[in-house]
């Protein structure tokens, strides 16, 4: 597609919609590492009544985390998402909603946590992995394919990454039978023309081999709303969102904004706006999650949220001045 | 410039800057739309000196507002700039920074408030109008041109004027003597698609004759920043921001994320992140602007932030389907 076409398509496509797009709502998951996957039973039923109910496509629950390398006494369920737990909310999930859990490459003990599709309420993994994981998180990617999974490989830190890795690494999830092939954003540093370029690139190896792009972004710098716009308009066809925003330090792309910008009669509004007011918002004050200038700071800088989250909750929070000159010194 | 030259510029001013770009504060006088003007004069200094420090080119102070439409009681000082008011807290300004103020077509007794310019402490006049009020609107340009000002026009509520219309209204503009002309999003309810689409629009009509093109913001659905940057990569060179967002409803452009994003080595974000910890935050609480649901919501609609405005003074804030519910049953 050339230049002229996609200025074309962003006209012709405005009053209309691309059925082929998928919503996934990460607001537990990505939320969870807010609060140690704590939530109670109640708030997540609600966020899957919600997703239900506003026609949303997946709905991430948590992460399947290995018990032997995280003490299930210091973590909430929603960090091991065991399938009872999740049945319990659930129960055998007879909806349209797909249930997705993440695992991370080195941190999941997927032979043995990781059942068989057809036995789990599971519909979907999502594989995480840092560039140097790459070969571990294959495995894990080919594991729940062969359990009957779909399985999306989600490469982060990308704007870490030199562009020669971050190829090779392409090359080999364009190889392997996943689904999905995400662009995540972790640490909120893109602004929509990196986007753009990165969108093209992983567009390119995927569509070939009939995978899917994802968008995954970060708040950082208020533009997780505005990157997967760009991202859809590039071609992304599986889009993260969560509630509030709900996620690590800035958040996320807020669930409420995509909704309201996509046209597909499908997704509805109105119940995520009810889930936010009644269950999202009370949590606001214990989590603290969304934009705030010190997550604005590592954003620009390139950097992994952490500083700017153990700065947040410190008692010097608000001394947006303290935390650059920290920010800065140190580079 | 056609679609490819676009491109390619884009990729390589990523590590340069355009040098005739230029950065307005409007943090007062948007701001001000949220405690009717009523600043105190050390709050206006932080912002001053902080603006000086920053390296910003104009701070705009407020309005020019008519005492015989507007009580002076109902009002603080920053809805009428008398000229001993603003000197009070800049003397007589001996700095780079220039100081603008705004007049409002039918709203200002221009002949008599604004002074012959060099008697002034203001440098620029910027007359902000609706479509039906245009003719007033050129007459109070003509007035600032005729005493010396520099003159930009700021034409409100794009969003909601016929497209012929509009040209007709640019055509007139682009005649006048004014400097530069703005696009302003005041309902917050663009896309960057809609951005690029208008401000190609603007500048095919202004940059012939020698004008620049603005950018206002509003951060209706998180986008301010992500369509500043939009319409800087289309060719804006003036650019709205406010410190921490401040402005009405859901706020404007924050200065920070834009002087985060320039490369200008004129600017500097220290003094603004400063001012925002010890002068703006702690405002927050009173003035409560600032992204919430019902903006969004007024935005996705196309319109005039004021119900949500009064939806959020009242006891209902906070209860965003009773205030969807109220919006769509209105439609």
């Amino acid at each position: 597609m050339n230049m002229m076409e996609a200025k074309e398509s962003r006209a012709r496509h405005w009053l209309s919609y691309r059925s082929e797009l998928k919503v996934l709502d990460c607001t537990l998951r990505d939320g969870g590492l807010m609060n140690d996957h704590s939530f109670d039973d109640d708030i997540v039923q609600a966020i899957y009544q919600a997703n239900v109910a506003a026609g949303v496509d997946y709905m991430e629950m948590g992460y399947k985390a290995d018990k032997k390398v995280f003490a299930p006494t210091d973590f909430g369920p929603w960090k091991f998402c065991d399938e009872d737990d999740v049945r319990q909310v659930v129960g055998d999930n007879d909806t349209e909603l797909k249930l997705s859990v993440m695992a991370d490459a080195g941190r999941t003990d997927y032979h043995h946590d990781i059942l068989p599709a057809e036995q789990s309420v599971f519909d979907m993994v999502r594989v995480a992995t840092y560039i140097h994981q790459v070969p571990a998180a294959m495995d894990i990617a080919q594991d729940a394919l062969d359990k009957g999974y779909e399985v999306t490989l989600n490469l982060m830190a990308v704007s870490t990454i030199q562009e020669w890795e971050l190829d090779e690494a392409l090359d080999i999830f364009a190889e392997s039978g996943a689904q999905a092939i995400y662009l995540s954003d972790s640490f909120g540093t893109f602004y929509a023309e990196q986007v753009e370029y990165l969108m093209r690139k992983y567009l390119r190896l995927a569509v070939p081999r009939g995978k899917v792009v994802g968008m995954h972004a970060h708040n950082n710098q208020q533009l997780a709303f505005a990157n997967t716009i760009e991202a859809i308009i590039q071609g992304a066809n599986m889009l993260d969102g969560s509630m509030a925003g709900l996620g690590r330090g800035a958040g996320n792309c807020p669930l409420e904004l995509l909704l309201g910008f996509l046209h597909n009669p499908r997704y509805h509004l109105r119940p995520v706006l009810k889930c936010i007011q009644d269950y999202i918002e009370p949590l606001r004050q214990e989590l603290r999650w969304g934009f705030d200038i010190p997550y604005m700071i590592t954003g620009v800088l390139n950097q992994h949220p952490r500083p700017a989250m153990q700065f947040n909750a410190s008692e010097d929070r608000g001394n947006y001045v303290k935390f650059l000159d920290m920010m800065v010194e140190e580079e």
